[in-house]
This record gives structure tokens, sequence and C-alpha cells, in this order.
């Protein structure tokens, strides 16, 4: 268990940064995704049931309704993943139920690991009821999302293929979780390991819905798959960038402060690729080592570190990367140009925006 | 959380008090079990992938081979699920390793939960590795026991079913769960209330091995669920067995003491029953709120006064009863007499043991 006297250095959610509002193509199911998450979820008396409604946000701790709820994107991007194959939206929505459950109870059990008490001005599930019922929740919540394509509707081996892809997801974003905390005690992380963790524990659950969406509709497997790895892309490229603007980024822009990764010693990809540098491995294990908190001194002798051993531009250049890979792929894709660019949008959207 | 400094209350395997070996046909396909359970968890290298490995006791701490492994009674009792109805027991297989590793998965969440440091001899996963990464394994070993049933072989319509079955089974363990943690903090748990709770807890995971393996051997879904409902009652049954037995059994046959439950301040059947009893519910809720930890002379106390509200007496009428509710579902079972007397053997084992 990481200690709770330090601040957790890791992001429970991290597209929960993204500032602007979702392209419309990303938005235009957003009432049904919710009605559709509603019915799944239920609406019984137990309070496990409860604890799952206040954590998708349409509870408060008394059980008044509430206006929250995240972005929904990832169901979002499921649906849209159907429409790109030429299906209705509504056979994707066993999947985008599933996944969107799926990212709700990594939140929930991710909370519990890094002792964030609060997320988005709320408690977090074990603040309120304690770490052994947060624990049941996200469990209970992962028995929903399963439900939502074992007992759903539609074609049997569709789902099941579906659900396939699912659990393999989650496997990668569990084994991405396992190593993320493994990282908290290890000053020797490369840059490449960083990277595979990210590839599950972001960019799994980016993949699965759109992989999901098109096998739901009745797309080719292979084009299915293709799209699953683009949105893995997007997601380490996301990553790539998320973590360059937590060290570089404008706060006007970002809307974040641009020392907090490192004061909360987060291992970004910067400061890995910094802890593997000799321009810059000294001054930043330094930092990461000390005992208590870090001197406004402290944080501006790491970013300095960082800068000469050039560790923005290898950020920024991986985040291209990525995106040219996942722009790549696409020529694979057998879609139309419209809806090439239509990904291109959603690309642009996760990755591109406050550079 | 529970205190860490109190003995926690649960028994996060009921199953493994039974002393006497499985009757053989519980036995038969052991090796069988074992090898589909290795092939399903995988030999990879990644640190989660030991643990799992740790967890069904395969390897050490150190990852050197060791003996453990449990008794594996309800895979056991999924491919007897699926012999009673003619088929080969390799149908069923997928179910039963799916149903082991959830199994598997409660146990490590449980431990956590529950603060136990050792299970058979071994310190837990949480103990070895903290609670962060055991609550990684558990969901990990999450994803591989529904990955046996989404991406084994046989027909996509059997293993949907089956995979509903299992999602089903362990949303109402984890609701279980839920209660048991609940029930720590209260003192008005009504019998009925109690008996849900272990209806989910235990009785959950004892049906759905055998509903899944009837599944799987093409049964009728409406003799599958009759055999499922058959399980939770034998599992019923076996926990107000076993709660009697750990009060006033004879610790010279049951291979334990019989005032560890009442001495771990444990919320059995017969406490619960004795809360509600006006001749009792004073002496024990005066036990079970004391400070620290409670003499021989407060456990005699609180066995007197179940002693004369006829505690005893109820728990054994309960489990006489839940034993009858089975027989009496096997009438409606379409198994020849033969196969019931079989059914009769399992549940004498689980039931009838050092009564």
């Amino acid at each position: 268990m990481r200690q709770a006297n330090r601040p957790p250095p890791s992001w429970p959610d991290p597209m929960a940064s993204l500032a602007s509002a979702p392209p419309p193509l990303l938005l235009k199911h957003r009432d049904a995704i919710e009605a559709a998450l509603r019915a799944a979820i239920g609406s019984d008396s137990a309070r496990i049931s409860a604890a799952a409604r206040y954590v998708l946000g349409w509870e408060d701790e008394a059980g008044r309704p509430a206006a929250g709820g995240g972005k929904r994107i990832r169901p979002a991007l499921c649906l849209f993943a159907a429409e790109l194959f030429g299906a209705d939206a509504a056979v994707a929505m066993p999947g985008a139920v599933a996944v969107e459950i799926v990212h709700n109870f990594s939140l929930v059990h991710d909370e519990v690991q890094d002792h964030d008490a609060e997320r988005h001005g709320r408690p977090t599930l074990w603040a309120r009821l304690g770490e052994g019922q947060a624990i049941n929740a996200g469990d209970y919540l992962y028995t929903r999302a399963i439900a939502a394509l074992s007992a759903g509707p539609g074609d049997a081996s569709l789902r099941l293929a579906a659900l396939n892809v699912l659990q393999d997801a989650i496997q990668r974003m569990i084994r991405g979780q396992w190593e993320d905390i493994a990282f908290e005690s290890r000053l020797d992380v490369g840059v490449d390991e960083y990277l595979a963790m990210v590839a599950g524990k972001t960019g799994a659950l980016l993949g699965a819905p759109l992989e999901i969406g098109a096998l739901l509709a009745g797309a080719a497997p292979t084009d299915a798959a293709v799209l699953g790895r683009w949105g893995v892309q997007v997601g380490l490229a996301f990553q790539a960038q998320d973590d360059y603007l937590g060290t570089w980024g404008d706060p006007g822009e970002t809307g974040k402060s641009n020392v907090n990764d490192i004061a909360r010693r987060k291992k970004t990809l910067p400061v890995v690729y910094g802890l593997s540098h000799p321009a810059s491995k000294d001054a930043v294990a330094a930092a990461y080592t000390k005992a208590g908190e870090l001197t406004s001194g402290d944080i501006a002798a790491v970013v300095a570190a960082l800068d000469a051993a050039g560790a923005a531009e290898d950020c920024r250049a991986r985040a291209r990367q990525y995106a040219e890979a996942a722009e790549a792929l696409l020529e694979s894709l057998s879609l139309d140009e419209a809806r090439r660019a239509q990904l291109r949008e959603v690309a642009d959207y996760l990755v591109d925006r406050r550079s």
C-alpha cells in the first residue's frame, strides 16, 4: 500500500484532464449512453448498488440525485466505432456500457491503492465507506460490466468476441496498474517499461471500446483489431503529451499547475527519461529520494536538469511518433476518407490540445 | 477497513474447514483440473502472473515450485455435474477452471478486507506485497476466470450462458461479502439477513459450478438451474452446520477449537439468533461490545446464554431444513436414482461430517 502521508504519484483518470468539450461526434449519444448505463447499474435499494450509482455520479452521499458523471469518452468511442462501420450505434451499446463500467471499477480500486481521498471534489468511495467496501464496490462494478455483454441482447458469437476483447483489455490494464505501483519504489524504470505500462493502463481501455464497437457492428475482425490498435497508439500519444504538459505546459491553457507532477514525484515520461540520462539522472534521483516535501528550488533544479537532458523534446517527439503511428494505421482500415477524417478529429481532440 | 489489531471475524474459505478427504467422485479429475488451471493462469515471467501462481498454491514466495493448492471442490463439482448429465467431464473444464479462479480471486480480496496475514500457514498476498498489489492480483485472477470461458473452446451460446451464470454468482457473492462487512458494525443483524448473506457468500459459488457444468453438458436449462439451487441449499446447510460446530462441536473431531468463533466475535448463525432472542441478547451483546479480549469466563457466559435460548437446536434444525430442501429439489431433476445417490454422497460429505 502506498504511504497515506505522501501525495499519490499516479493518475486515476488521465482523461479527466481533458479541458475542452468532446467533439460533437463523441457527444451525440450522450443521453442514450447515460440511460443505458443507468439500466445496467440498476436502481435497487441495496447499499452496494447505491455505492455503484455514487461512483457513476448519479447520487450523492445521501442517495439524492446528483448531476455528476464523467465525460463518457470510452462509451462514445464504442458507439462511434459501430457507426464508422455503417451500423446503428445501438448495436454497440452493450459494449459501450461494459467499457464505461470497467473504467469506473478501475477508478474505485485505483483510489484505494493511491489513497486518494477526493475525485472531482467529492469524497472517494473508500474515504466514505472504508477500503473493504470500496474493494467490494469495484468488484461489483466489474460483474455489472460483464453482465452488460453476457446477458445483453444480440448475436451470441459477437457478444462473446466482444467479451473476449474486453477481458483482454482489462487484463492489460491491470498489468499496467501493477507495474505503475511497482515503479513507485524503483529509480531504474526504463522508458520502454514506462511506455508498456501506459499502453496497458491508459491505452487498453481506449483501444477496447473501438475494437468492440467495430466487432458488434459486424466489421471484419481484422478491421476491428486495427481500430483497437489505433486507439492504443492514440492513448500513448495522449499520455506522452499529457506528461509533457504536466511539466512544460502553460497553466493558463492546461488549467493545472505545471510543477505538480514533479512536486508529487510522479514518474512521468520525462522523469523516467531523465532518470536514465547522464545529464539529469543525479539531479532527478536526488529530488525523487529526498525525505520530506520538495521546495520550489528542488523542483526548479529537476526541471533544469530535464531541460539540459532534452527530456521535453524527447517527450514531444514521442507524442508525435505515436500520433503518426496511429495515422499510419488508418491506411490499412477499409474506411473511406470521410470516416478517416472523423478518426483524425477524435485523435486531435485527445492529443493535440493545448500543445 | 477492519481494524488490524483485532482478529478477523469472517471466514475467507469456509470449505477449508472440511477435515476429511473428498469422496472419489470429487477426486478423480484432480490432475486434469490442476493441469487446466495451470494452463489458464499461464507461466509467463511477469510478477503479477507469479502472484497468481502463488495464490493457486503452485509457487512459494521465491517462485520455487510448491506442493500446495486447495481441495478444488468447486471445479470438481462442475465436472461432476457434466457427468451427471451424461457428458464427458472435459466439456465442463472451462467452467471448472473459471469457478476455481473466481474462488481464489475472492480469497485474495477477502484477505485484504479482513487483514488476514496468513492462510494455510503461508503469508497472504497483501502481507507479502501490500494491499495495492493484492487488489491488482485479485482483479487479474478475475480476468483469467472470464477468459477461461470467453476465450475457451466449445459452442458460443453455451459458453455465454455459462458466463452469465458465473457473473450472476459473482455478483451475489460480492453482495454477500458486502453484507458480511456491514454486519460487523451491527448488533441487530436478523437471522434472515444472515442467511441471505451466506446464500451469496458461500452458496453462490457452490451452486454456480453445478449449474455451469450441467449447462456445458447440454442439460436442459431448467435442470441446470435446479441443480444450481441444490448447490446453494447444500451451501446453506454446510454453513449452518459449520456455525454449530464452531461453538458446540467436539474439537477432537472437528480439529478446531469450539470457542474460537466467539473469541473472535464472529457473527455466526447461533450468535445472530442469540442477539435477537430475549433469553440471550443481553449476554451476547455485552460480550460482543466489550472492549479488549474476551476471557474464558466471558465466552462461557455467551455459550450458556445461547444454550438457554435454544441457539444450538435452532442451528441444527436449520442445517437439517436446508439439507431437506436440497433433497426435495432432487425430485424435480430428470436424473435416475443412481445419480441422485451420487448427489447425496456429495451433500453428505459437505454437510453431515462430524455432527
